[in-house]
């Protein structure tokens, strides 16, 4: 039975962290919060570098985040930093945009395929409310419906009605439909009124937190491009989470499936911050006409870096090789769990990995596995889906399965086979 | 009569103008979309050095806008660049945030008087939407007062009714009084509902765009802060614009005035992409359970920019210089327009000016002098208040000053005298 190795001192994560509880709400706040994980994940990093983060008490991980999706192709990525460098040395910030902007617009318009047109800002939920916002413009109409349990970002029209210090006219406009439903979506339709269908909004797949990934449905994604063109009703792919990483056509062109509007941030320019929306041209005009800025979202140099991540990722068919080390890893868990006489389900695409256990409600067996991942230097995520990069080569997914083999020996110490 | 010096080709710029109008709505959207100023005014901008930028045709500007806020030291700070990329070298965006997090929260906490703990975001819209979620979340109730005509981002309860792309709903909880006029605001909790005003929301003085700036009255300051005592509703001092350029302790700290939340932003960090939520106790508890995250949300680079950029403020007494030369810029410009037997106004914060001039209900006559300002190599705002930063010496202001000179000759040979 294999133990977890010696590890260094934690005093200086641990200082930090009692430090933000006299400063920071709860001590952290939002997706980074790692105060419900095991105890071997630390609250606080200091570096990363291609594949692997360092804590601030020196502790490394071969990282299977990515950062939720930010890094693209690895951490300090040479090429993007020295592009991103470039321009920021002239201009980053300042009272224009620079040319960087039309390049990468230009450059999105030719490898998305619906677009005909993009517009920046900084983080997905700026993306994701914007598109509703420019749908609700176009349309005229106010009625927004999403699947039950995803993820659009912090908008309050976004978030579960229960969310705190969200209002039930917050709420209003919102219907809820199940993923890969088309019935529900039906349903959804009726309750909204026919007539005040604004958009209809999918994630490319089925990524919620806590439960098994799901792909789509090529016969519900066509469904809902159809119940959209019957009604006048736009379609939008939040591709914030997807996209680049899985499929830079955008999500649903895989299934042939064009969207009127697609939401774009996390992995464009390699941990730069950067978001983008997309459309098509009869929506340019809606999309001129709402208020939409921000002080930081013109910012240059990481439109630098987008430009740079971009042709890298096709240059060296970044998507392929992430999807091969994402199968590597997938049949690697699979056949660990086998061994271990563990049941589990692997899910999602390649890499975009998920592996939660088949018995495990209140997800125990989950955080103990990923904690004492954590344990064994690897840094991933107990129920919200994992993220591979082009750093990941077959070399370092082969010494993720070896860490991770221990982990299921500690699982199953602890629960026992099954 | 003096004319605009002969200036160098603008073809890169219109070239850029050219290609975006086919891949951005409009060929630019937001605050930096320029197409309605002069012909002067560049769309695209490639440097900035100081208190300096250079459009993509390398025509010099004295920038009197540092990028609507952000530069606060002036652009390409060589202390602030250093301690950024000191920070990304290790690590921007991770799956944790890092040290610099802490420290920074500290700092505000310390500087911000009524500052108990701080969260951060990427955009002024990010915090003042927050502020009213952490408001509601505290008193669960609904209802936000904010007054007519002023800028509180793009959140949709804090836009005009009419704004295209926001419904009735999105509307329903915001209702308006008149900045300065305590009156107004009785009249609005009674339109609102003594028991279901969640907050109040203010900027420090009254810097709305198209009209002159106007300082608080410390009696209406000190009466919205008893009528939030008195209806247990929370003072939200939306800060984005002023803070730290006006004033570090907070926006009504000078009138002895205490919110109970602020939102920071845009100068925080010297141009790197920061915005920051600071409240009270009393509202930690909220402030942890509503949902407020964002993928970039944590960067460690702008928070090291953060610190150095206050560190250096403090240090040098920006503040002090800022006003300095913000009361030079002032002065001279009052004597200019009566030397030029021309009546203008100007107004604001010495280190946030705005200059109307007084006969100009269609501001032609401010569009006509910007743009003379702007082919004399004089970058500021038609009809939004400009921004002065620290590295506007005295021999900065008084280069303005000659450039404006031929600019009042340029109206008043246009417009006359008057």
């Amino acid at each position: 039975v294999s133990t977890a190795p010696v590890r260094p001192s934690r005093a200086i994560d641990q200082g930090l962290r009692e430090r933000a509880r006299r400063v920071i709400p709860n001590g952290m706040y939002g997706h980074l919060n790692t105060s419900r994980f095991a105890d071997d994940y630390p609250q606080f990093l200091a570096r990363g570098e291609g594949a692997r983060v360092w804590d601030v008490d020196g502790r490394e991980f071969i990282d299977l985040m990515c950062t939720f999706g930010p890094i693209l192709l690895g951490h300090a990525h040479p090429e993007v930093d020295a592009a991103a460098a470039a321009t920021a040395a002239r201009g980053d910030v300042l009272n224009c945009p620079g040319p960087e902007m039309v390049e990468l617009a230009e450059v999105l318009v030719q490898e998305v395929e619906h677009a005909d047109w993009a517009m920046f800002a900084k983080n997905g939920s700026d993306v994701t409310n914007l598109s509703v916002v420019v749908a609700r413009a176009h349309t005229r109409r106010r009625k927004v419906l999403m699947a039950r349990g995803s993820y659009h970002g912090i908008g309050a029209w976004a978030l579960p009605p229960e969310s705190p210090g969200t209002t039930i006219e917050d709420h209003a406009n919102t219907v809820f439909f199940g993923y890969n439903d088309l019935d529900s979506v039906e349903a959804a339709v009726l309750d909204a009124g026919e007539d005040d269908v604004a958009a209809v909004v999918c994630t490319p797949h089925r990524h919620d937190v806590f439960i098994d990934q799901e792909p789509v449905d090529p016969a519900f994604a066509r469904g809902v491009r159809e119940i959209c063109d019957r009604l006048g009703a736009m379609l939008i792919i939040d591709d914030v989470r997807c996209g680049a990483r899985i499929d830079l056509r955008g999500g649903w062109a895989a299934v042939g499936v064009k969207p009127d509007l697609s939401a774009w941030s996390k992995s464009l320019a390699n941990g730069y911050p950067l978001a983008g929306l997309l459309g098509t041209a009869p929506l340019g005009e809606a999309a001129a006409a709402v208020t939409a800025t921000g002080s930081f979202w013109y910012a240059a140099a990481p439109m630098a870096a987008a430009l740079t991540t971009i042709r890298l990722l096709k240059e060296g068919d970044g998507i392929g090789r992430m999807r091969a080390s994402g199968i590597r890893l997938q049949e690697g868990l699979r056949a660990q769990a086998q061994a271990h006489d563990m049941a589990v389900r692997v899910t999602g695409p390649p890499q975009m990995p998920l592996m939660l256990f088949a018995d495990d409600p209140e997800f125990a067996r989950s955080l103990a596995w990923s904690g004492a991942c954590a344990a064994h230097g690897v840094y991933l995520h107990p129920v919200h889906n994992w993220f591979l990069g082009t750093a990941h080569d077959e070399a370092t997914i082969d010494e993720v399965l070896e860490r991770t083999d221990a982990a299921f020996d500690v699982v199953r110490e602890r629960f026992g086979t099954g």
